[in-house]
């Protein structure tokens, strides 16, 4: 990456403000837009930035040579349509959105001629937000994938591997934006919905003290941000949807079984859960 | 406990080897039976037992002062109603089952004249299975609940008690029968059942390099013991289909937000979780 090159992150929230604690910590001029003043100033505080602004921010557009969007996809889309024209020819542009296939067509027909955007997503989300937990996140273990369309240059996907090799991720990969959002839906957002799921199915504070590690490591991620995760789920509801139901599909083929006192058709469940649990262990 | 008595424990799995090396450690003298020969050779070698037998145990039966049956529920049923004569009155008998109403009375209604009964369960089981596995096992951590009935003791409730504090849980509680069954359906049973239904749901071995810690701690549970899961899911199966039952509705409720773009319905259903979790998070 270039070092005399300006970052401009917009949106400095968990992702948006660890890219930049990361990337002035390695020193690089990172600058920031956000609309929350307080944002601002904790970024300009702990030197995540050495620029920023809440408003009349045309100037920090305009000087960018990189922008990160580390915005929702509807405030990115808004964004984008609102101040896009700013953005200078030759800038490279990325994302972090959780999903891909409403915001990555829409948003390079969107930018001004000479633009180039270039998607990605860091999968590296906590149950917390904002930017004064942005340095608790850990981009090692994390995978970035990146999303380039038939409109993106090879020099463009490099250049986002580069970013996210300095970032810290160690598992950088490459997807279409359907196949992105396939795999979120089944990886991410149905253990989400499961989570919520379990957690709003009965009033269960009474059994807190009961609870072993199962239903602990079940529901961890039924602290949700409810924001971010409404528009994730709803960008991607035919997805997710179609992942409920083979779910359900599946979970329905268990209770018929337990109906049916089905001892053997159990165990088999089980034993296919087993092995294929197996694939998934941290090496 | 009283240091001069014998302890007899029934079935050298994971818990019972547990007991049986915890026990044997603290200087108890600590008997075993069990119907594979390696398992008696292993506890012997590793001084869990003093003394052990696969069968032509009629003796080891007759001198044990308490009885720890560390057996699946259908194994503990078959060997009480089989040998069940030789325990001496006097005997304090308990167990280590995960499910209780099918067990607890009949048990009781089993064991000779004299013989008290007094059931328990450390919720302290694993992925594994088997006494090589039972020095990974940590009782510290873990709850112990004992599911006195009408034909209990307050004596013997104290001293199951003093068990369970003798073999380090920190957490010692007890529960009706009926109350420890649908507690466990809920937190325990519900949660392994929505495990195994995910892994089952489809072929998803090609996702495993995408998937972060969401994923892996709802199907940490889908790595199942198929025989002891299945016991414990159809002794329990009128609690654990209600529970699914119940799950499935609020699936079915955010499942219904999604299809109709119902924002706000999916950020209160996360408000709400998010709020329910609060409760289970570690002290």
């Amino acid at each position: 990456m270039d070092a005399s090159k300006t970052y401009l992150i917009v949106g400095l929230g968990l992702l948006g403000g660890k890219y930049a604690q990361t990337l002035s910590g390695k020193g690089f001029t990172v600058t920031g837009i956000d609309c929350n003043p307080d944002t601002i100033r904790y970024a300009l505080e702990k030197a995540y930035i050495s620029a920023g602004a809440t408003e009349q921010f045309e100037d920090l557009v305009r000087q960018a040579d990189v922008i990160i969007f580390g915005l929702y996809p509807t405030a990115l889309l808004d964004w984008v349509r609102q101040y896009g024209q700013w953005i200078q020819p030759g800038t490279l542009v990325t994302d972090v959105c959780g999903v891909k296939r409403g915001v990555v067509g829409p948003v390079q027909e969107m930018l001004p001629q000479g633009v180039e955007f270039i998607a990605s997503h860091p999968m590296a989300g906590r149950e917390t937000s904002g930017i004064t937990h942005s340095a608790e996140v850990d981009f090692a273990p994390a995978n970035f994938i990146i999303t380039p369309t038939a409109r993106n240059t090879q020099a463009a996907i490099d250049w986002c591997r580069d970013l996210a090799h300095t970032l810290g991720f160690a598992r950088i990969t490459t997807l279409t934006v359907a196949e992105h959002d396939r795999m979120i839906g089944y990886v991410s957002q149905l253990c989400h919905a499961i989570a919520v799921s379990l957690m709003c199915a009965s009033d269960n504070a009474d059994l807190a003290c009961y609870t072993g590690d199962s239903f602990r490591d079940l529901t961890r991620i039924a602290r949700i941000n409810d924001k971010m995760w409404a528009e994730l789920f709803l960008w991607n509801k035919d997805n997710l949807i179609g992942e409920i139901d083979m779910f359900s599909t599946a979970l329905g083929e268990l209770r018929q079984k337990l109906v049916a006192d089905d001892r053997k058709g159990l165990e088999e469940m089980f034993r296919l859960s087993t092995q294929r649990r197996k694939a998934f262990d941290k090496k």
